[in-house]
This record gives structure tokens, sequence and C-alpha cells, in this order.
């Protein structure tokens, strides 16, 4: 049992809230035992895992917490990346929010085949607040990194100035939906590059956009239903 | 200007950051250029208006902030509430994410005409996580307070268990889409007293569900898209 603050692991499990550590070592941290059952589900040998009252005394596993909510559990793996493919997956661009991040990929593994492919200026998907919205999600689908010339398939980009609509697209795999910051949406090199571009029908009166990670759903649910509709 | 941190609008603004002192002054504080541009857009007359640099010191701004993003601009506003009603509306039960219940805010003014009608045991959407998470759309769209009992109109329930899914239903207005906790779900008497539930077509090896905030955005564009062609 874990009594002194100084030990080795604890010290590497506060590391791991820093990307620089984390992309020194090669691991991240999950916290929750929700969140290290998904792991084990999926298969994953924890590199540390802490159980507060049986590896480590409860206090000192709350002081390493990157979430403050008083975790049971804290594990230790090492990231991994899959390959981009599937008949249907989503490419991020410059999405900068964790919690989309994390989110995402729940979505992601909930209505497609395919993984997360993030391109640049994405959330690290390893930091604490993406890796608790994915829910476990992250240890089952793991996200690619690619850029966007590296895509193949059909290119659907969201973007909220279109003037064609999700339901004008007629989905046949493998297709990749598209998806920028939401704030400045998806750089020009990726909207002249796309095979389509198209907006989420919404009401005249209200926002000009959704919330990154809620408009991914909604595509991916629209063309996931048509997909299969067609197969 | 002010430049003391014990000037009463700073200390109301530190105050609002707390529900049982937005409940008793009947106010909240809205952060951020964007949100006290949209309650301007909105109609709404700020109680107060603090512009870093003309109203008051920037850095004291900062020190009420209650998100820490270095606001340049704070409103406090008088709460409003709307009453249920609309072709196609949303009632959420138990969902105590503050980020969610703006998401949803945020989400329903983007795809349906009626409010967000809150239920018991909802986080409150006066608070500055959920007035930021719903992006000015609280202004245009104040939500509602009511309980399951008092809704009229086909009530739907999402639960995840369900054997019919979103597919099966013939909405025909006025809809209101009920929601419950992400894991505890809709309580018995909301699923046994709703016309129907529903489950969103998930895949058989992925998670058990959606964020809360995300199902309620997918569920709303697809009864949206089908209303709209019945109509």
């Amino acid at each position: 049992m874990i009594t002194s603050k100084d030990n080795e692991k604890l010290k590497t499990v506060r590391k791991l809230q820093q990307k620089r550590w984390r992309d020194r070592l090669d691991l991240f941290a999950a916290e929750g035992e929700d969140l290290v059952e998904a792991a084990e589900l999926a298969g994953w040998e924890p590199d540390t895992l802490l159980v507060a009252g049986v590896d480590v005394e409860g206090e000192l596993l709350d002081e390493v917490s990157a979430l403050g909510s008083g975790s049971r559990a804290i594990g230790v793996y090492r990231r991994r990346w899959s390959e981009p493919g599937g008949r249907l997956s989503v490419y991020l661009h410059g999405v900068g929010d964790p919690g989309n991040v994390g989110t995402v990929i729940r979505s992601a593994h909930a209505l497609c085949d395919g993984p997360v492919v993030l391109g640049p200026d994405c959330a690290d998907p390893y930091s604490p607040k993406a890796v608790r919205a994915s829910m476990g999600s992250l240890f089952a689908r793991p996200p690619a990194q690619a850029g966007f010339a590296e895509l193949t398939g059909t290119r659907i980009a969201l973007d909220a100035g279109a003037e064609r609509t999700l339901s004008d697209v007629e989905p046949s795999g493998p297709v990749v939906l598209c998806i920028g910051a939401e704030r400045e949406g998806l750089p020009p090199e990726v909207l002249s590059g796309a095979d389509d571009v198209v907006r989420i029908a919404l009401r005249p009166d209200g926002p000009e956009s959704l919330n990154a990670g809620v408009a991914a759903a909604v595509a991916l649910h629209d063309l996931a239903n048509r997909m299969a509709a067609d197969a």
C-alpha cells in the first residue's frame, strides 16, 4: 500500500496530466472505476493500476486526480493509435476542446464502424477531460492520426454556410465525415478538397451552428441510418 | 471605472456563481462578449454590464469570472422562464450536468420551435457552465420549468433499453421528447406515462448510450426532419 505522496507511481500519474509527459512517456491515465473496467473489457493491460484502499491511500489518490472527482481507481496505460478506415468514419480538424474530442470518440463508437481520425490542431484524445468524455470508447476504438490528404473514400465536409444539406447526400461507403472547429469551421483546403460540402438543416431563427460534438453525432446518425437502408 | 474589488457590482457578480444567490436575487451572470451580444440581440436589458477597460479594470473582472477564461465583458440579467409548448420540444428529467443542459438549450433552439422544459433534479440553466454551453440560445429561448404530468401532446421517452427505435415513431405534433440522466435514465413514472418509449439505434458492439446532450440533438434532428416532411 502506497502511503507517501513521493511514490514514483503517484508522481507519474501527476505528470501525465501534462501533454509533454504523455508524449515523452507514451502513457496516459484513466480515472474512475468505470473507465478502468472499460479498459479491462477491451483487453488493455494497465502499466500501473492504483485502487484506493488496496494499492494506495484514498487521500493520496485524490491528490493526483486531474478531474478532482474523488476517483476510487486510476489506471495508467500505453497510448494506442488506429489506422483510418471503415465504411463510415469521422475526421476532426482543429477541434480543440478535449470534451468535444472525447464525446465524438464515444458517438463514433456508437454510430459507425471506423475510428475518429484526428487532423491538425485537435485536442489530445489522451488528456484527462477527453478520456473522461469518451466514457471508455477510447479503449474499444482508439483514434487515428492523419491529415486530410491521407483520407480515402467519399469525404463529406460539414460547413454551416453550405448550400446543400445533409439530406442531399446519397452516401455510399466508405464515407469520411469531416468536421472543423466551432467558430472557424474547416479550412479552405479541406472545403475545396472534399467530395461534398453540406450543412445540417437548422431553423433560420436559431443559432448558426451546433456544438461540434453534437454536430458529429447528428450527421453520423443520419448517414449511418441511410447507409444501413441502402445496404 | 471600478478600481476596487470591494465594489458592490463586482461582489454581486461573484455571488451569482452560487445557486442560492441566483435564487435570492433572481439574477444571473453571462460571461464573454459573444454572450453579452446575444443578450442584446434578443432584447435583454442588462441589470449591470461590466466591460473591461471601460467600466472596470480588466484584472478585477478576471477575479470575478466563474469560468476563468479572462472574459472582457460580464452582463448581469434577470432570469426568465418560458411556458412549455411548441410543435416539438424537449423535457429533461434529472439531467444534472450543467454543460449538457446548456447544450440542449442550444440544440433545441437550432432544431425545434418549443423550449427546453426542465423537470426535477436538472442542473440550473442559469449556472455559469450552462449559460456558456447554451452559447446565447438561453436568451433567445429561455427554458421552462414543469413536471412530466403537466406536459401536453405526444410524449416520446428515450430509453436505451426500449424495443422500438426512433425510426418506428410516426411523429405528429405537438411532440415532447423526454430525456433522463445518462446513467439512471428516466424514472418509472415517466416511462409508464409516456405515449411511446424508444431508443436511438446504436451499434451492438458500441457503448450502451450517447451523452445526454448528444442524444437530445440526434433525436430532435430526426423527429424535426420527419415532421417537416409530413407538414
